[in-house]
């Protein structure tokens, strides 16, 4: 069985911990943190020690920390010529060490503490320099999702982009419009059916099908009303920005 | 029975219709449309003009037409003091002619012409002149969903505009994220599984407890990156501003 080191336990190891061990197909050898890690039911078996020195041999190190991070701690690590992978979307493969050999485990997905994810459709992105590492993030990779791909880290950049507009960015609309209706004193509530529907639709329908409203039927009434719903607020900025692209990407429909 | 009365043949008419029929609660004793519509099975056998002096007799007029044309198109109905609503998020309820009694039924959703639509948890939101109408609205709602609300033009107006960020911004979004990964020659399914969780999050957290990325963390070199990578693209504008709003409000946790 393939054994794991877990480095950094933060929301992208935490979860990868619980799944990969959940699968009974690895071992997962020790987990490391810089702060004190209390490993909790079922996990108490697995080793964590807050001691660099004392991180033991295993098959794949998997280092979850933030990106800016990576490259002095991969510096830092005490053993040479391991398999030595990453778990960011923003960062390149060469930022870690060249003592270990490198790679990519870059599950492509939004983390939250409390909250379970089923991995199995998740795209798992991988790299390696050689190809029989890449052959064992496969493997491991294919524990848990069905969806394993090889990118490279230029890729990947643009992969982790898109990911920002499409998560953080719609996680922002979402907080504007639980502020307007906050506003009103009408719950959030009300915007959870039509945020679903949002977002179930594009699984049938492309994006540029799927849109409606007023920006895009050029409904220039309702959006100078909206403008002016808006006058003062810190959100006026994105409405004006939005209608004038999907006006310019519409517009030739109309 | 209530006998309703569909003026307008567009995607919130068309779902409404289909879906008080399916109930078996309302008689649909008409459907009016500007331009022919053929009615195709299971509705083959509710009648349909295209004229408007030949609209019938019903206790509820259901209009779904583009909000600029509400006005006189209710104005130019050859009938008197009977019960007239809208199905409009951003037109008011006096938009409708005085001359007969007026009201709104408004289902917060976003509607699509091949897709269907589960009216059960969808606002519906509802005005009127006097309570009686009110009750009769109230009775039509609830036949289709379990989320009938009263709700003010002035309210409904801003519940409207935190729709247009929540559906038609966020798909804009979507549409964003799928092109740049078709400048990469990578599958917008790959995006499927974030955008998904992304919108299933906020069923459990509120979108400010639900934030990450760069922005959030004001992760500077990413940032940096992000938009280098956006060089010369109509959409670094939207990565400026929502990092500048995302940095501001998540800055002080900092």
């Amino acid at each position: 069985m393939i054994k794991v080191i877990f480095l950094g336990f933060g929301n992208v190891n935490s979860h990868l911990l619980k799944t990969l061990y959940k699968t009974n197909k690895v071992v997962v050898k020790q987990a490391f943190n810089r702060n004190f890690i209390k490993m909790i039911s079922p996990f108490e078996n697995i080793p964590f020690t807050d001691d660099i020195s004392k991180i033991e041999d295993a098959d794949i190190y998997i280092i979850g920390i933030p990106d800016d991070a990576i490259s002095s701690f991969s510096e830092s690590l005490s053993f040479q010529n391991k398999l030595v992978v990453h778990t960011s979307g923003g960062a390149a493969m060469n930022v870690l060490s060249s003592k270990n050999r490198r790679g990519i485990f870059y599950p492509l997905q939004t983390f939250s503490k409390h909250r379970e994810v089923d991995f199995k459709n998740i795209p798992i992105c991988i790299e390696a320099e050689n190809s029989k590492d890449l052959e064992i993030l496969h493997s491991l990779g294919r524990l848990i999702s069905e969806n394993v791909v090889e990118i490279s880290s230029e890729k990947r950049a643009k992969l982790h982009l898109a990911a920002v507009f499409v998560n953080n960015f719609v996680n922002h609309l979402y907080e504007i419009g639980s502020e307007i209706l906050k506003d009103e004193d009408l719950p959030f509530e009300m915007l959870k059916p039509l945020i679903a529907e949002t977002a179930s639709k594009i699984e049938s329908l492309s994006p540029k099908n799927a849109q409606t409203g007023p920006a895009r039927r050029n409904d220039k009434k309702t959006i100078e009303k909206h403008l002016h719903l808006l006058e003062g607020s810190p959100y006026k900025k994105i409405y004006e920005l939005f209608t004038e692209q999907l006006n310019h990407n519409y517009g030739k429909e109309l």
